[in-house]
């Protein structure tokens, strides 16, 4: 049987690069022009999966993703994985350096590789493109334009890798999340996304919050508050814990939560990446 | 004397919009392409003040001008301003909605304003540009193209507004902070921003920093964990609180909290926008 898994696209993405790392085995990858349209089609039923990026250790999390768990579907986080992002110099095939008069991205990409493209194409005119893939297939019709984007769009495009790695910033890494209906078994090697929402008018509830996990000995990897946007004076949090859902110190924690907080949201329970 | 501003531009961005809305008198505004460029700026003694966007309701905080601000300069933020974001249609003077046949805009841009271009204007393609700013100096010089942008672009570029407000979300907020190197006095309705560097291996350390605001009844308004980058292991939080540093009960949990951790970073004492 062969799993249906959505993605942000188009084809040659960072984001189907991640999903190709998960390994191709019976999996058909259907792509999306955004992130609301990928969970959208998991909750439908027309994919069994989806592939979307939560956080970019430069441009910071996703805020779509995030609010597409917390607020707009039912839908389980059932895996993750952090990917080193490498951004590529693609040309057509046989355009050398010297002939690049162009460079063709996303903004953000262009503006990561800046350090790189002062010190080899020095004032060449910055064109936007909307994805990294796009960039590519314009850079592979037009030979003046020189692309970022990444390797293996240059391979679906047909376009000639002039020089990898040249982003400014090593460490520059994004966590993708596989969404799905399903719940996870525990490994022994868990995280625990959770949505918290407060009781209004409640100033202590987050060192309560970090109370009852201090009491689980159970250790945080990210916490990030938010305002809800539904109504004026409504906060949340984003909160990964390490463990599983079934462990039962974080059971006990959360039932505790359950009777305190406005609601609890369970975003999943999985394999920690790192 | 002119105070020289440099804010994130070309011009025509929400960023000069936020920087026009704090009064003109005086002001000499010096566009940048990059967060990082309005900081180096200011940073150098070339501008006094800088304004840059720290945090969207879509698309999350700002991780540029935050690592800015606790990693790379000793600069303070002296105000913050929140503005809505509206998105207008901008064409060529005299182009009516049926002559447009590509929409141009930042990707991001675009995306937000989803439904109202499904409904009005149906199957047209999508042309990135670098910033909006760029999009309507664009769709002034291409009858064809429409773009999103600011109303303020289009009066600058002589552009006509043929829709303002076509933004899918209502609530679409931006948080801007001007810069500068100088310090606040209490206004009696401030807030800080902190940034808190962890000593290593310390799993109980937001919980106890938390205890440290509760006990002084200090209310966090926003908190944020992030891996500093610069050392694996090493994490660290940025908090906002209610009220000014030279309060006492102020005064007192900073003092306290730099005798436990690794470094507390002030990044400002300002008056608080809401």
């Amino acid at each position: 049987m062969t799993v249906r898994r959505a993605f942000l696209g188009p084809a040659g993405t960072f984001t189907e690069e991640a999903l190709l790392s998960l390994g191709t085995e019976g999996i058909d990858p259907v792509p999306f022009a955004t992130i609301g349209e990928v969970f959208a089609a998991v909750a439908s039923g027309g994919c069994d999966e989806g592939v979307v990026p939560i956080e970019n250790s430069v441009e910071g999390s996703v805020n779509e993703t995030l609010d597409a768990l917390a607020f707009d579907h039912e839908l389980h986080i059932t895996a993750e994985l952090v990917r080193d992002i490498h951004h590529s110099l693609v040309v057509a095939p046989g355009v050398r350096l010297e002939d690049v008069t162009a460079i063709v991205s996303k903004p953000e990409a262009t503006a990561q590789a800046r350090t790189w493209l002062a010190a080899n194409l020095p004032g060449r005119a910055a064109v936007a493109a909307n994805s990294t893939a796009e960039a590519v297939q314009r850079a592979v019709a037009e030979p003046g334009l020189a692309a970022i984007g990444t390797t293996l769009a240059a391979r679906l495009y047909a376009g000639e890798v002039l020089q990898e790695a040249i982003e400014d910033f090593a460490g520059n890494q994004t966590r993708f999340v596989v969404i799905g209906r399903g719940t996870c078994e525990p490994t022994g090697h868990d995280k625990t996304s959770l949505a918290l929402f407060m009781q209004r008018n409640k100033p202590g509830a987050l060192l309560m919050i970090l109370s009852e996990f201090a009491y689980g000995q159970i250790d945080l990897t990210k916490i990030q508050s938010r305002p809800t946007k539904k109504q004026l004076g409504h906060y949340m949090f984003f909160v990964d814990i390490e463990g599983h859902i079934t462990d039962p110190s974080i059971a006990l924690a959360l039932k505790c939560l359950e009777l305190k907080l406005r609601e609890v949201k369970v975003l999943g329970s999985y394999p920690r990446a790192v």
